[in-house]
């Protein structure tokens, strides 16, 4: 699926500053997930992360990304996105860090303290699900 | 961590009828993740699922799953509880599900269409994480 086909009835849930969960698998081959900011830039899905996390690692290992978020006025409004790791970028001064806190209501976050480990995780949009 | 060790600051996303996050390692080891509705008992959670969907296959080959729950009310407070499927339980009057189905909100929820599929998966509470 090309990004350009995100169901228009699903897509608010990728424009709102709502949480997101990322499912990925472990370097144990075991599901974790964790509450994520994100953005949809350039037909992509973006994430603030650092290099020294284990699941940086894990991504490393395996690419395979999938992104829930719910509604949270409504929780039978949701998507799913499945998608991989495409590309990571260097964000040393933290700046798309402070981007997606703005985003999410953060008018004047500072910069990280571990703003030199940061990084900007770039998931594919493959495949759109939800209702 | 046993389940009596559940944090008490995160026992209530577990106890409301939330929805839950369900993630997954697929047949070809990539992050699936789908909303679940769920319930806690006797120190397990368990799913209204059937043995005819992918995921149910998919859990055969690799059992482990990850519960992710926000609190619609508040984003930033959420639980993430890793396990694995222990047991499989047939529910094939869809009992279980009718409870789930009342628990979430639906007191008359007739039994479903596929009762004779029906099982309900039994997850360990391994490890809790959350804030």
């Amino acid at each position: 699926m090309s990004p350009s086909e995100i169901p228009a009835s699903l897509a608010d849930l990728l424009d709102r500053p709502l949480y997101g969960t990322l499912a990925i698998v472990g370097t144990r081959s075991d599901a974790q997930s964790s509450p994520m900011w994100f953005e949809v830039i350039d037909g992509t899905i973006r994430f603030t992360h650092t290099r020294k996390r284990a699941k940086f690692r894990a991504l490393q290992k395996n690419p395979s990304m999938s992104l829930a978020v719910f509604d949270p006025d409504q929780q039978t409004h949701y998507v799913e996105v499945r998608g991989r790791l495409v590309q990571t970028i260097d964000d040393p001064t933290g700046a798309f860090f402070q981007r997606l806190a703005h985003r999410y209501g953060n008018a004047n976050a500072a910069a990280p303290a571990d703003a030199a480990d940061r990084v900007i995780l770039v998931m594919s949009i493959d495949r759109v699900l939800g209702q």
